[in-house]
């Protein structure tokens, strides 16, 4: 089988290091393996593959003879290497938001559009987390009974803001319990024992920029141009797992126990939804995992024309980022 | 001014406490104040009225003479107890969900149906937190412009669940912190950094008790039968103050200018909504505060027809529940 040459850009981070776990786990036909990061992780080392890895510090001829890059750093980053790495004829998955506008790039969750990798100019994006977490359970239904409309709610983990996020959180805990001052420097406000209604800025219709991501993303996933998305983005005291409730309407018959069936049978996708043994994804259950868990599916009482609700949650860092960015490498090869 | 003999049913819990706050706070005149408890905190006092008072066991004779009952006992206690009360000639506001359903009883919330308290025949009823908060937002822009279809996602906080659902979360962070096993008695799973899409029991649409209380009360608080609620209700990792994402599509225009207006005039509402300034509601700045907050208020994006969203949170011990009740009684004196 062949091997590749890969470098994972920004591999000191949440994401980063997720890939490299996912990469190790599903044994990804590697040749040699560069871990790119700034001046200030460079020199550091971290194990995997039964070894220590060097993080290097990226440079202009850091791309030399690499075959894929997989990229997790934030837009200004990415904005600045994907252009080197593909102008050295790597292929580049990126995780960042900077491109997936760009109609050249794919956008791709390799379970309901895999086949747009192939129409690829180089450079692939991977969709916002909480959009792929939303679409894994949407897209199956929307391809038996055409989605029309979609309120969603979303529950959002604080790893949704990289490591420092986490720590943010868990450095807050601490701070609570101990009835010391609470430091805040990741999120605009305490998160611990609060809730944020925006995650991005605002836009002069009031929309945020995550809540934006949703329906330009599923529009571009789903080839829907006229699919609506009308979303509320909330940051919420919890490690690791996005959590959203979501309300669909189709234009052709749809109810709960079509969904369940439809949802039984979709790749990537696990219900969980036994309401008598209190059975429903949470955020607890679902970390550390690649499975989009879907439960509380029931008919929309607020109207009889072919509206759903449920629940969903996913690790925001494996299929809502690394987990997806792997699997796009691997229909690639 | 004419002074009343008040008893306070369930003086010991979260709610029973926030009562006796808010009748000294708003100096209600009383006359004579009894306590009433189970027989376990019997005995024990409260520091209130610039005294020690001290808790009775109630018993059959405990409300002779009595003017008014504050009930704030679960629904079994209430059954029991309020009927006694009746009988001896008080008036009772009831905090639990026991008499909501009874057409008999007056379901009020002060802003919007004070008129409703003078049909009572003794009882009158406080509703559920979450209907409190959402209806103080969407009763006056309902009366502007006819709202027909209600989805709501709740962000419900721990005192939902009485003192011990507040000790739990503290209790179970107290755990992580300190990487201890995590103790789990008031809520079905874990609620520390974790999120419990169920509150109450589910029907057999799949609904939970929580979420059929929006629909139900709202009808009755609004006098609209055929107003239409789908909710989603989810405990959360907060305290006290519960929040909630709201998408309301009326039957007559309506638009977030609009809303904002009408909203900015309402009793008991506060808009925070100043998005260049990241001003919006939020659990930390709403707690221990009477008043409903509003922000987020936007056009949904997901219709064209007269539907707006928005993002309200609210103190669900005092708006959601005491203050509400001790509003009702001030009405009836």
């Amino acid at each position: 089988m062949k091997q590749f040459n890969v470098a994972l850009l920004g591999a000191s981070g949440a994401v980063g290091k997720e890939i490299l776990k996912v990469l190790e786990e599903r044994d990804f036909p590697i040749a040699k393996l560069k871990l790119l990061s700034s001046a200030r992780s460079a020199g550091k080392t971290i194990k995997a593959f039964h070894r220590e890895l060097v993080f290097e510090e990226i440079n202009e001829n850091s791309f030399k003879g690499i075959d894929i890059v997989l990229s997790a750093v934030a837009n200004v980053h990415a904005k600045k290497w994907i252009p080197v790495a593909l102008k050295s004829g790597a292929i580049v998955i990126d995780n960042s938001s900077a491109f997936r506008n760009e109609s050249a790039v794919p956008l791709v969750i390799p379970q309901i559009n895999g086949r747009d990798i192939f129409k690829h100019e180089g450079l692939i994006a991977n969709p916002n987390c909480a959009t792929i977490i939303a679409l894994m359970a949407i897209a199956p239904l929307h391809e038996y009974a055409l989605a029309k409309r979609i309120i969603i709610s979303t529950y959002q983990a604080v790893s949704g803001a990289g490591l420092q996020g986490m720590e943010e959180l868990e450095s807050q805990m601490h701070s609570i319990i101990q009835h010391e001052p609470i430091e805040i420097s990741q999120f605009p406000y305490q998160i611990a024992n609060n809730l944020i209604p925006q995650i991005g800025n605002f836009n002069e219709d009031g929309y945020s920029e995550e809540e934006m991501k949703l329906q330009f993303e599923g529009r571009k996933i789903l080839h829907h141009d006229d699919l609506k998305i009308s979303c509320t983005c909330v940051r919420v005291p919890v490690m690791r797992s996005h959590s959203e409730s979501i309300t669909v309407e189709f234009e052709n018959e749809m109810n709960a126990n079509i969904a369940k069936k439809i949802l039984s049978e979709a790749p990537g996708v696990k219900i969980v939804d036994n309401l008598d043994l209190q059975q429903y994804p949470m955020p607890i259950d679902t970390s550390d995992q690649d499975k989009i868990f879907v439960g509380r599916i029931r008919n929309d009482i607020s109207t009889d024309k072919n509206s759903i609700s449920f629940w969903c949650c996913g690790d925001q860092l494996r299929k809502g980022a690394a987990t997806n960015a792997v699997e796009i490498a691997e229909r690639l090869i």
